[in-house]
């Protein structure tokens, strides 16, 4: 299955657009898996365990895997994901962005070697670095568009041509890079009229929304101002708060429990 | 030392603006190599053997390195790099760009893992993405601001507020990022223009210049609309164009005299 075909059924099949971000920190383990020859891994295969049932897509940061250990146990994860809930996509975030050689080196290890269903992509160097991508029609390509951190704005909403650079990203993603159908923007949750432009100019595109829960940002506000007119269409990224909702023995059941409850509040605001 | 300060004595030392890209590709390794049990590494030291005396600055691709026995041959030839020729400056060309606490992280990896003496980082996302390696004060930062690639111009080229998006990069750069001293910018060998706008904005700032050879670009306008007024100032890339020079036995000594001829014609043009 495409990543397409992955995300839409796992919207209605799960009645869910939660997507939990799988960034394990070493130090932030709960105690019970001290003991764990791959800790990293038994923490991701019980979060998964716990909370497959109500998401639309799990997104490991790859940061969180840089370590040697640390890249295997992403590669285990990986399969594990495969093996265990393989109708649910997976897009690994990497926000990678160079030159069309390097990029198709790139695009070969997270869509090949990590067997990813979608990967996060920078836009500032234009067409070419995103092609190598864009290109694997079976894969999603998840671009930044207005990015949810403090600083997001700072180039993203220049206005060169009477419109920011961020909606020239959303126009150039509706274009000229969707050519395959698989292109998803990257839209945060603290921005939520940004969000409101980008679907105006997107009315089908899935839309990655990152910032809901440690960075602020409003469900309710993305929900009025992010869904497609059938109310999907949104990838509600939450990390830390559905990861570490417990750090006790508890932590899996804890987890399960914040990603059914994110997913009923996104539910409820979109009166499904 | 800090990477400044390394740059600062090679461009004297060595009298180079040469920086040797580190890309090997297993399948274009000379076929002395094949036997090897790191071919990699033996390539990579080769080459350094060869070139050490007339380059400023070594730049490995991480993506090159991006299997798993790949990372432990990039971590050889940084080891080998500080070993032998602790002189050099090694920017890790990793186009890294994402929100602060996932920065940090990266920055670790490529300055304390891997021992990097600079990265290079994409600004898209701004100023709070770009801090966890601005604060490094040892260390240089390398941002994009424009790019050698032929779509490089569709986003960093967009006029707003009256000058392109990549000249606010650039006076984000001298005015706001370069708290430390060690930030410097990529502008590509392909655009000369831009080269002079950069450099006149930013009249003391170094420059990596990726783009020669390969790519197309002209060393000469390179010089004449790059240089600082005492003629340095330059990170000239080549990466292709000198590790590749032979695939025969003689590959190293081919590349010693690669980064000598560029070396030269670099200098010629600059008068030294």
């Amino acid at each position: 299955m495409t990543f397409m075909e992955k995300l839409n059924g796992a919207w209605r099949g799960n009645k869910s657009m939660v997507c939990v971000g799988l960034d394990p920190d070493l130090k932030k383990l709960p105690a019970v898996l001290k003991g764990e020859k791959y800790p990293v891994f038994a923490f991701n295969r019980a979060l998964i365990d716990a909370t497959k049932h109500a998401v639309c897509a799990y997104k490991p940061q790859a940061a969180f895997y840089a370590g040697q250990n640390a890249v295997e146990e992403l590669a285990m994860t990986m399969e594990y994901l495969r093996k265990i809930c393989p109708e649910i996509p997976v897009i690994l975030d990497v926000k990678r962005g160079d030159i069309g050689s390097t990029a198709s080196m790139y695009a070969r290890e997270v869509y090949d070697i990590f067997g990813a269903d979608a990967a996060t992509v920078n836009p500032y160097m234009g067409t070419d670095t995103l092609k190598p991508f864009l290109d694997r029609a079976d894969k999603g390509t998840v671009i930044l568009c207005r990015t949810s951190n403090p600083s997001g704005g700072e180039l993203q909403n220049l206005t060169a041509d009477g419109k920011p650079v961020f909606m020239h990203v959303a126009e150039l993603a509706r274009d000229q890079w969707n050519y395959n159908g698989n292109a998803a923007l990257v839209v945060g949750a603290t921005c939520p009229e940004e969000l409101a432009m980008v679907r105006k100019a997107c009315p089908g595109m899935p839309l990655l929304v990152p910032g809901v829960g440690a960075q602020g940002g409003d469900v309710e506000a993305v929900i009025r101002n992010g869904c497609t007119r059938e109310g999907l269409g949104l990838i509600i990224n939450s990390s830390r708060g559905i990861i570490y909702a417990s750090n006790g023995d508890d932590f899996a059941a804890a987890a399960g429990h914040a990603a059914e409850t994110l997913r009923d509040t996104i539910n409820t605001c979109r009166g499904a």
